[in-house]
């Protein structure tokens, strides 16, 4: 397998192409890193994106939810999607106006929903997405009538790209003489300590992962 | 003006009615808080979504970016777009995997970009912008040239929602008998303090809103 996704007309990054990026490991780490994932489709001609969790396994990403939930159904019913991530890593403070940007990594999927059937696939896929959110967290094993209740969307990597500014500060040429700050904000994810269920039962401590999450 | 946006087909929280709010005050904090919207709309029939910054003015929100941006264009051109922003204020660590959810404030606007022409229409809206995600950063004037090289782009908030899950760890009744832990990590926006330009003037500080940002 080649070590970067193949551009496509709809992926091959035109505006800024020195920030398109193919590699699978880069877009990996990516989408890895995502807390959300924004799901576009069509419906009546017309755009509606569903916010959803979303997990990687080798080179397929998975989505999950009720069955009752009419976003979802129509994903599951095979529309093309539009997937999307961004983390924002850190606010560019230029000196202009226009030289105020935010360096970042996205990345864009598109494809059709498969649907995932099979309980064991499921519970694998769902163990999986509980390991992404919350690594070492762990859950009693799902029941039968909980995956059957599942709608569980398998998306192939096929047709992607990331597209990443890393660039800090790009200001006019003249403006560098400007008696202006200009500089960069890191940002990330921040945690706060993990807290009980008010229903916890007696003498379960919060653990480790809980008290000091990092994302 | 109506203290709240009126439900339609679209935007009427039909899955979990109880989490929808079209609360006019609640959906503007979410937006004010987001660092990044997904715009979706569609292109020959297929979704597709682009993220940007987004800046709010009383009952309207305005993207901006280059004319050459394909993406910016078609929504320009008055396509229906789909705007959504999610802030995630928790993970919630459930007793099973169904369990294990996320607290979250999310927004939906349906509607139609409308240009803004008027250059100082536009500077306007990028000072607010720019106020917007770095408060109390000083920039130079906008150049007319760079006013005209930009799009700025209104949508109005009519067809609006809001979707807020804010209800901590929601389990089957008998799973609370387990002796697993469960609970919530509350999340957030973490800032570093902010680095000058590498081409920074000698002698300019940096600034405490950019030392100690907050959002």
């Amino acid at each position: 397998m080649s070590t970067t996704y193949e551009p496509t007309q709809k992926t091959q990054v035109r505006r800024r192409p020195d920030r398109g990026n193919y590699d699978r490991a880069v877009v990996h780490k990516i989408i890895d890193k995502a807390l959300v994932a924004h799901v576009a489709f069509v419906e009546n001609g017309e755009p509606r994106v569903l916010p959803t969790t979303i997990v990687r396994i080798d080179e397929d990403v998975y989505i999950h939810g009720s069955p009752n939930n009419n976003l979802l159904s129509a994903i599951a019913a095979g529309a093309p999607a539009c997937i999307e991530m961004t983390l924002v890593d850190s606010i560019v403070a230029g000196r202009s106006g226009f030289g105020c940007s935010m360096d970042y990594r996205s990345v864009v999927i598109y494809g059709r929903a498969e649907q995932v059937t099979e309980p064991a696939e499921k519970e694998r896929i769902i163990d999986a997405l509980v390991q992404d959110i919350i690594p070492g967290h762990i859950v009693r094993r799902p029941k039968r009538k909980e995956l059957a209740a599942t709608l569980v969307l398998r998306f192939p990597l096929i047709e992607v790209s990331a597209k990443i500014r890393d660039a800090g500060n790009i200001d006019v040429e003249e403006d560098y003489d400007l008696d202006l700050w200009a500089g960069v904000i890191p940002l990330g994810v921040a945690a706060g300590p993990g807290k009980g269920c008010p229903r916890l039962k007696p003498g379960i401590e919060t653990p480790g992962y809980a008290l000091n999450y990092k994302r």
